[in-house]
């Protein structure tokens, strides 16, 4: 008789099974072509106004797909009230961008940077976030599995095609795969408003090593394990002692400090 | 027997009187906060509930209003369906900051610096603009009267009190006030992706004298006559092919680009 494996087991792969079950529904013209387009991601159904398939010929065309039909006025995707679909909503699975320890370093034409979201769970700003990424060409942008903003519409949306083409990684632990990335080279300067050292400096102190920028939710901030991960903590110098930048935009200013040089 | 108006004057009368009415609804802890402790905002109505009232207590008493009391379940205020009002919500007139001859050279204490915003509509984008705007230090944000975000609930509610703080002027012709700038000593950089000259050189062009950042929206960019006007058109330097900033974080990027000379 084969042994019983224990609970704890059982648990965690129906969580695996379930996660790879998981899919979410894209919508809007833009966000549904993109997906269209991405040879790499796995399409589920494809439900579209007659207006909607018109427009987006091509890309059902190149996508192999077979669209559902539907009627504008009850149109059957299951998404949430008030999601602006202009008759175009796609299923798919979330990219699996494969491991860290793959992706972080890049293809070794530019010098490898990351981004790691210490509990960022606004889609919005994710999604934002995402496309400063690939402006900047980031090699990764990593955020915990949890407490973390999932792949979704409204994600995708705000992405605006960015979450097709910019590798977006989920990990269980992130001061985890924050060691990892030191072992691997990175220098890991950690955003915070009350550091003493500006972001120019501690981009200086990296001298040639790959950067990762580690950033927490706007309020908590950075959690005191990630904190304490970093080999660095820094802040964007600012002119007022008022007001706080937004997250997406503390990114941007960041990816653009790191890649220009400070 | 006085001279009879001719009707456009009289249209641009009944205009201004319409504009001089105007209100907003202001909605949310943090926000009705912020504009019950800013002494310069005028507040018509304020409605809460028993709970918020409790939170907000000290700026009420502050700003010496009579608060209305609301039953949670049936809140009064005129808000859009979905409006997170935190059981708090504020009706105020337009912050009136004066005219750009006056705001943009700032009070003297660090060197101007201006961004105008043509035809930037969405509320949330110019929301953080003004928080970027306010830590950078910007002496003003300036956008067209038409065609612009307006001061909005939910512009103020991203903009997480920079409204109160943050000179937000709306202007006719932005061409003009262009111009106007130009004469006060402003060099006048216009951010577009398909410019030939990168943001730091452009920068470095403009020597010791206040710079005006000009950005347009994302999609249509600049109109044909901002786009004239600008001194000399900059792009954001980046890494990959594809892509774009979002429009709130191009102008983050800019305004740091600026403050710590590119």
């Amino acid at each position: 008789m084969p042994a019983r494996k224990p609970t704890w087991v059982i648990e965690k792969e129906r969580a695996r099974r379930a996660a790879a079950a998981q899919t979410v529904w894209l919508f809007g013209l833009h966000a549904v072509r993109d997906a269209l387009m991405n040879p790499a991601r796995e399409k589920l159904r494809l439900v579209v106004t007659k207006n909607a398939a018109d427009k987006l010929a091509d890309a059902i065309t190149t996508s192999g797909m077979d669209p559902e039909m539907a009627d504008p006025r009850k149109f059957p995707a299951p998404l949430d009230p008030g999601s602006v679909h202009q008759g175009a909503a796609l299923e798919v699975k979330a990219l699996d961008w494969g491991p860290v320890a793959q992706v972080a370093p890049g293809d070794g034409t530019t010098r490898p940077l990351v981004l790691c979201l210490d509990r960022v769970t606004d889609p919005h700003n994710v999604g934002a976030i995402l496309r400063s990424a690939e402006v900047f060409g980031a090699t990764a942008v990593i955020a915990t599995a949890r407490h973390a903003a999932p792949e979704t519409g409204a994600l995708a949306k705000t992405a605006s095609g960015a979450l097709e083409r910019q590798p977006y990684l989920r990990v269980n632990n992130l001061a985890r795969t924050m060691e990892e990335l030191r072992d691997m080279g990175f220098f890991l300067i950690g955003l915070d408003g009350e550091a003493e050292t500006e972001i120019a400096p501690a981009l200086a102190r990296a001298g040639d090593r790959p950067v990762a920028l580690v950033l927490g939710a706007e309020g908590p901030g950075l959690r005191e394990k990630t904190r304490e991960t970093c080999d660095v903590l820094a802040r964007i110098p600012y002119a007022r002692a008022f007001g706080s930048l937004n997250v997406s935009n503390a990114a941007a200013v960041s990816l653009f400090a790191a890649q220009t040089g400070g």
